[in-house]
């Protein structure tokens, strides 16, 4: 350490700090801090010390917290105590999560988060609060669980003009789709299982619905492309509608369907969205399988990158967790604390999502009778859409067929008008599902 | 920034550095300053300047050099100029470029570098000079090119004990067993295409023995494990034995055949190897294909985790060491030069390969008679080797037939031991091969 610092060394041998929330993610940040915390201190250059924990109820009893930790139910006790350093919320939700890191910040104290809700809408407050404050801000574990994708956005792709992000970043979902895709099992089963397993909630809407996934594409978006977005520039489409079929044809025609969150950026502004993709089975992120979570990147100079591992669970989220608060303790330690804050957040065109480009999947229930195929394919082409693939299918219903067919890559809007005209066509008897093709 | 660094932010508005080298990385570092360098100052928060260049021809024509950067022969115009903060280092090999990086620190400037070898041979010496001058040493682009995996280890794992970590983290042979594996290529044809397209040297050593791995193998086992550890330290095996019938076994018994350099951390001490492995299909790095690289970490509290990306290549490298200057323009402008060197490097106990357990594929080319597989299998359980399955397979040769043996996890003496019964065995013709397998 230089010598400057030498005296901030001193003085911030021990390291106080104090914990919002002891759920999942909290229990799992004490676990860390008893079996890691001599490593920690060591790459800290000081001792950290969890002086004080916020519950609801304090009565409770809890083995695993030793008896110099004070349990509180009261934050003032917490935010008034000169002592503590470091605020670390694990409450999650916007209240009163977001006002207690407010208060924590304006207390001139870090916050280390790793609460997603917060972040997608009001990270851009919490940060320019940290930087007045001259405190640190982390929150690496509100996306990706334990995986380093924060941190690396920051620092490792300094010297890159990020293009594309797409990520695999809800675990449920693609939990989800996993159990779909080997053992062809339906939507409400593979919902079933992943409820009994608790990976996800009795009301699982955040999660199938794509709204958690949006929130972390909020997130990741900001940071890879600098600039403000939130919740409503993001185009959500959640699983809901993905049928046994659509996994059966994916397959056939080499693909694998994902719940990808995806932010690019390109001269039409930045695409932003949540929605199942037909990933080429070459693709890294296909596959990522089970809970497990990545981020896929690609920068003009690093080419493609990809981050992964476990996007849930309590020891890998307290891993990113305890990670932040050794960052903020080493500017404890080196006097440099509120030296990062990223860049003034650039307001950006957000690229509508008629204008935006992709292929298409579209799965098409049709009379069983020649020269279907033909007024078909004509609709496609009288929208400029061209057609990479088209085969008439299984019979589902007697008399009828299905039509399956993959797109050339098309603006979106020339796709909503093909949909129009094989809507009015009177031998199409429904269109049954439209999935985006990533090539 | 905070205030008390406002005068070295003032006085860092302009960093000057220095190129050593202008092959492959070197030229990939001009182009990203001139592509990226607003983004990189934006970041930095001040502007990075290439001031001069070491060239062994200043003479010859480079268009892609701009007319206020001076070209010098001459390593004395850099070390000797106090204007240059950084030394960016991209010559390779182990001198001149050891030599100019120990002389630049020792003049007090930072060090950033891509050289594997000397990391490999000399890391600890270099970091402790950079400790003791002040400055920073950086090397992120030293191990997977472009992959971030050295900021990673020393940050986002902090809170971490490291207990595995295994890496494909050599694009030619990746490149070459992806050809083997998905065309049945033999290792001639693969070696052949590789040096067409110019993935291998003329002399490909290094990289088909291994040895370009068991350098990066120290490199990342060094950081994961802080400890002090050597190529000499490393088993290491390349891949000049394995044949495509052994790619054909591994894929009918679900695995893959990949070149791993392997680092864990167990009470038997340090285990350090580079070697071909039976990867199961389902392993995350068994989908890493081609020239990519991966590098794959286990750690007590965050599971799993991969990195992934492109581990060659003149742009990818040069983002990873034009990300590390960032870095140290970021410790210029905050004050805060030297202020990582990592931990001081523990000794650790190195364990001995043979004590080192791991499941093995054998391939036996014995005698076509009956009996036989009963004699083998007897002489694996007498040196306690126990066996998970046996297969005697296609005749390669008349009268002979192949045995293919998968065993358990077993202790390295104990399949040694198994291996001198077989030999001894007159029904045994020839040991074709022996695999690592992870399981």
């Amino acid at each position: 350490m230089q010598n400057n610092d030498k005296n901030n060394a001193a003085s911030a041998n021990k390291i106080k700090i104090a914990l919002l929330g002891l759920g999942t993610v909290g229990s799992g940040v004490m676990r860390v801090f008893g079996e890691n915390g001599d490593v920690m201190a060591f790459r800290t250059g000081a001792t950290i010390e969890i002086k004080t924990v916020l519950v609801r109820d304090a009565a409770k009893k809890r083995d695993f917290i030793e008896d110099n930790v004070v349990v509180t139910e009261n934050i003032e006790d917490i935010l008034k105590d000169e002592e503590i350093k470091i605020v670390v919320e694990m409450i999650g939700g916007i209240n009163p999560a977001l006002d207690y890191m407010t208060r924590a910040l304006k207390a001139k104290k870090s916050v280390v988060t790793a609460n997603k809700d917060v972040l997608a809408e009001h990270g851009g407050e919490l940060l320019q609060l940290a930087e007045e404050n001259g405190v640190d801000f982390f929150f690496e574990a509100s996306v990706g669980g334990g995986i380093p994708i924060i941190l690396p956005l920051r620092k490792s792709l300094s010297a890159n003009r990020v293009t594309e992000i797409m990520g695999i970043v809800n675990g449920t979902t693609n939990y989800m789709l996993t159990k779909m895709t080997e053992e062809g099992a339906s939507f409400e089963t593979a919902l079933k299982e992943a409820q009994d397993l608790g990976y996800a909630e009795a009301d699982p809407t955040a999660d199938v619905d794509g709204l958690d996934a949006a929130r972390k594409a909020v997130i990741l978006a900001s940071l890879a492309f600098n600039t403000k977005v939130s919740l409503k520039d993001v185009d959500t489409k959640g699983i809901r509608k993905i049928k046994p079929l659509d996994i059966e044809y994916a397959r056939e025609l080499g693909y694998v369907i994902k719940l990808l969150a995806v932010g690019r950026e390109s001269d039409k502004g930045i695409e932003l969205a949540v929605h199942p993709v037909f990933l080429p089975k070459g693709h890294p992120l296909a596959a990522v399988n089970g809970v497990f979570n990545a981020i896929f990147v690609r920068g003009n100079a690093i080419g493609e990158a990809m981050f992964y591992g476990q996007g849930a669970g309590s020891l890998p989220t307290a891993s990113a967790v305890a990670a932040d608060i050794v960052e903020v303790g080493r500017d404890i330690v080196n006097g440099t604390l509120g030296s990062w804050h990223g860049n003034p957040l650039t307001e950006k065109k957000i690229c509508p999502t008629k204008e935006t480009e992709s292929g298409y999947y579209v799965r098409l229930l049709v009379d069983d009778k020649p020269g279907v195929l033909g007024l078909i394919a004509t609709a496609f082409g009288n929208s400029s859409v061209s057609l990479k693939s088209v085969m008439q299918t299984k019979r589902s219903i007697p008399e009828h067929a299905e039509i399956v067919a993959i797109t050339h890559r098309v603006t979106h809007k020339f796709m909503e008008s093909a949909l129009d005209r094989l809507k009015n066509l009177t031998v199409v008897d429904e269109i049954k599902n439209v999935i985006r093709v990533e090539n």
